[in-house]
């Protein structure tokens, strides 16, 4: 009697990740790895699971809905983090004396949402932040910016901006025109800039927000100011500002951001100064970043982030300024995909051994190894199938190398090296065989 | 008014990783990977949630009981995953028609279970297993005890032993001697050789199990045979399992797969046959692995696993044979620890620039940058605090080079490189600085 199956499916909104997919993840984690180590940032981790009460944090109501969230068997009020914003604000409060300020930290994990699932979103994904804590110094903001620069050209673009702004100069431009007390409204309104144009902000600001024409003119007037250099900007910027101590403070750090950037030989035009962008968070108080790719602008921004006063107000008095940001890993993979820059191979392997004499398979075992200790990836296969169907299932797979041997080479010491990108094949002696496959391999690139 | 604080802890069970700890762990997976890798072995992922009902199969009441499971916010019933096996085989049934077998993927990933939390045992913790599916083989068992001899050796462990054995031998004994229907009794009973002795199995054999005290002494006598190489042994074995097919086919298997260590190279004291062990699990049809490290036995294996008929039967009716091991990570983790393998440096990066000239950034971030790129990790520090400061900062991370520049400097176009581990200084022309960093990094190891 045959028992009932169980249907194999994913839950909504969640999915599996198969090899070609996931070699691309592997290898934009990695660059993000090895970007972040660069400069020094150390990795952490810390739990899926915490108390619901720490996540909660002060969290608004629409994060609560979205976590998934239950009674453990001990009876405990638990939950899967939603972002690991939280859980760094709580492992660094739990570990102040064990982690030595200044402390630079990447974390990459993943995160649950239980949103309502919608092309390109999923309710489990991958974070990967970066931040620097402990300190206060414009140095990390700057640094900030050149991380986010390093990880974008090490992940393979070229073409793209960061666009930086200062909450202070916000801040204070609203506080000398008399809208400091209407400053979340006024932000939220603003952040719709690209959405509705200036004068859609222009009526949000005054219909909704309460400012009058005057002082919403002079918001969208203020922040409008584009064209020229970083420093013609903030020569305009600072003029406009009547003298607010908050606004000229945020100036004069982005002005020395810019003239870090000039002297560390980034390209002028891949940082941009954009007196307009919030970033509604609140959380933010100085530097915000934002990374556009120039070829995919629809997108949106792959790497967001900024400057805080205090990351762990909620676990201790001891405050904790710093600065970080985020890549938006699946975002930027998508984005891979359809800018044609992910592999389609879908095994991380080079060379197939095929395998022909069944007697012999301690020999195509050997032979793989070899190559292994030469560094070059190298599947043996393992059933002795017709070779038609060995070479069909190296094609499919994305090999680039086959190789063979029967009795014939086995006399001879010789293998058949089959270039599969090109359909050619010769023979070469044993000796000859990682030279030959290294130079077939470099060849076709 | 100052509003309470929540207080941070991890919930019982779970723990942070701290930046050294997180290092180590990173290195390992990083290793597996590259070992997983070279073999031709693909990466797939799966969700932490699935259904219950998946995850659940055919489970004994013992993991039922562990796993986190809830009602989440769409009425679902979903638990967290509790390994990485039954997600793999609802995989494989799920996506059958993409993978194209033979199929060899690897997964690392958290897992989650409720257990009585003790000394080195976690709620949460990672599995790295690989598995070649859709063949039987005898190559893939080969293969997947030459992974396991790369992994230990990539991994830096010179001094251990993979133990093999085949359940065909067992089975085909058992069976010769008439005790076919009650084999699991008298594996279980064999698993506990090293913890109770023979006389101990004998016991249990005759008096729980139900054998006839000469069927037990004929179990014992039969696994019992350990010495000369494993061809004797095997030629011993093969002589007392009385023609039985089954025992026959297990002992050329193993013939083979001995024979191909030979050719392949593999040091002759890093394989042994072991016909004792079983390994519990009724899932197990074919070879068997256990890795032991020489200097820490008492751990327990570190890397296992196993040939299997079949290993998706709850999800389709489609044959899935396979043969794999896991290894067991936060184990190897501790190991490493007890054996002095760690490093106890808690930074990836091996140079700190020291920040005097705060009107300087740009130059400090500058050299950064430079040494970067010739592949070295290098940390600016962000604050202008005293340089005492920053060098035990430097030393308490775990620092190799310090380097240091002020006005003099600046004026000279030199800096002052600090070896750290010497308390050495000495001042390079800034043309210099990469050849001066790298002489000392490797002359320091």
């Amino acid at each position: 009697m045959k028992t009932k199956l169980i249907k194999p499916v994913t839950l909504k909104g969640f999915r599996d990740y198969l090899p070609n997919q996931m070699m691309a993840r592997e290898q934009l984690i990695e660059t993000a790895r090895r970007t972040y180590r660069s400069f020094g940032f150390s990795p952490i981790d810390t739990p899926a699971l915490e108390y619901s009460e720490i996540l909660l944090g002060k969290g608004g109501a629409e994060t609560d809905k979205q976590m998934f969230r239950f009674i453990d068997q001990g009876g405990r009020d638990v939950s899967l983090r939603f972002d690991l914003t939280i859980p760094f604000a709580r492992f660094a409060a739990q570990h102040l004396q064990e982690i030595n300020t200044p402390f630079k930290r990447y974390h990459i994990g993943t995160v649950w949402r239980a949103e309502k699932p919608q092309k390109g979103r999923y309710r489990e994904f991958m974070q990967c932040d970066f931040d620097t804590i402990g300190t206060d110094s414009n140095t990390a903001d700057v640094e900030t910016l050149l991380v986010i620069h390093d990880l974008l050209e090490n992940i393979g673009f070229s073409e793209f901006t960061i666009r930086v702004n200062h909450r202070c100069i916000l801040n204070g431009l609203l506080e000398q025109i008399g809208l400091g007390d209407r400053a979340t409204g006024v932000l939220r309104a603003l952040d719709k800039l690209t959405k509705v144009g200036p004068d859609g902000v222009l009526a949000e600001m005054t219909e909704q927000v309460g400012a009058t024409r005057q002082q919403a003119e002079r918001v969208v007037e203020v922040t409008g100011i584009k064209d020229g250099t970083p420093q013609v900007i903030l020569d305009r910027v600072e003029s406009l500002l009547g003298g607010s101590q908050q606004g000229i403070s945020g100036v004069h750090c982005l002005r020395e951001l810019f003239d870090a950037c000039r002297t560390v030989g980034i390209p002028d035009d891949r940082v941009k100064l954009d007196v307009s962008i919030a970033r509604g968070l609140d959380y933010y108080t100085g530097t915000i970043y934002e990374t556009f790719l120039t070829n995919l602008p629809e997108i949106g921004s792959v790497c967001s982030g900024g400057r805080y006063d205090n990351l762990a107000d909620l676990f201790t008095r001891h405050k904790l300024p710093g600065v970080g940001a985020s890549l938006g890993l699946d975002r930027l993979l998508a984005a891979m995909d359809e800018l044609g820059m992910i592999e389609t191979a879908s095994t991380p392997a080079l060379v197939l051994v095929t395998l022909f004499d069944t007697k012999r398979i301690g020999d195509y075992l050997r032979i793989g190894r070899e190559l292994r200790r030469a560094g070059i990836e190298t599947e043996v296969y393992p059933d002795g199938r017709p070779l038609k169907k060995q070479l069909k299932y190296a094609n499919r797979k994305g090999f680039r190398i086959a190789l063979i041997a029967g009795t014939d080479e086995f006399a001879a010491g010789t293998w058949q090296v089959k270039n599969l990108r090109r359909a050619e094949q010769q023979a070469v002696s044993e000796a000859d065989l990682v030279g030959t496959v290294r130079r077939i391999l470099s060849a076709t690139g």
